[in-house]
């Protein structure tokens, strides 16, 4: 068993699985994975997530060292986020999920809609 | 867009992260990787999961086909758990966001019992 900032964890899978939890985070990964964006673009990208959730999640992201973010000196300020060099590494390993969905649910999409 | 069994997801990402989601899953499909494993083997070794709830996250990853079940005819039942090609392949995956829990966090429990 893990303690760990007040939270308990099974093993060290459950401690890197909570990095991920929830909806929006590995989306988000996987969306910075190719290149940095900036706030608007991963708002628009992720389709549906608030600015207050995305801020969250990202602060989140940032706290646990996957994310980090560039803030350059212009009026407005404009601010890119991107993936360390250990978020990128977890990135590479969640896009993996994504081929495995893409190779096992092609048809998904006609399917379901 | 997908829409699928009445859930809407961003992107097959989501619709893949979706098998996973919660607590028990992943640490679930990583038990049964090495070799199938009877209900009362997982209950032990996930140590703190509920009966109730283990039986309802092992149904749902047997309804997605990630798990499934032999019945052996003895007298009491002995029912065994394993992973379908399908699910190891997820598995598989998921054990590697485990070895980079490892290998970034090696320290944790010195640090943070």
């Amino acid at each position: 068993m893990i303690y760990c900032n007040g939270k308990k964890y099974i093993c060290l899978l459950d401690f890197a699985m909570d990095f991920i939890r929830g909806k929006w985070k590995a989306i988000l990964l996987c969306h910075l994975y190719s290149e940095p964006k900036r706030f608007l673009e991963l708002q628009r990208i992720t389709n549906g997530i608030s600015q207050k959730v995305l801020n969250e999640k990202l602060k989140e992201l940032e706290n646990d060292e996957l994310v980090t973010k560039t803030i350059y000196p212009e009026i407005p300020p404009k601010v890119e986020y991107y993936l360390t060099n250990k978020g990128k590494k977890l990135t590479k390993i969640i896009k993996e999920i994504e081929d495995w969905s893409i190779k096992h649910y092609p048809h998904l999409n006609n399917k379901c809609e």
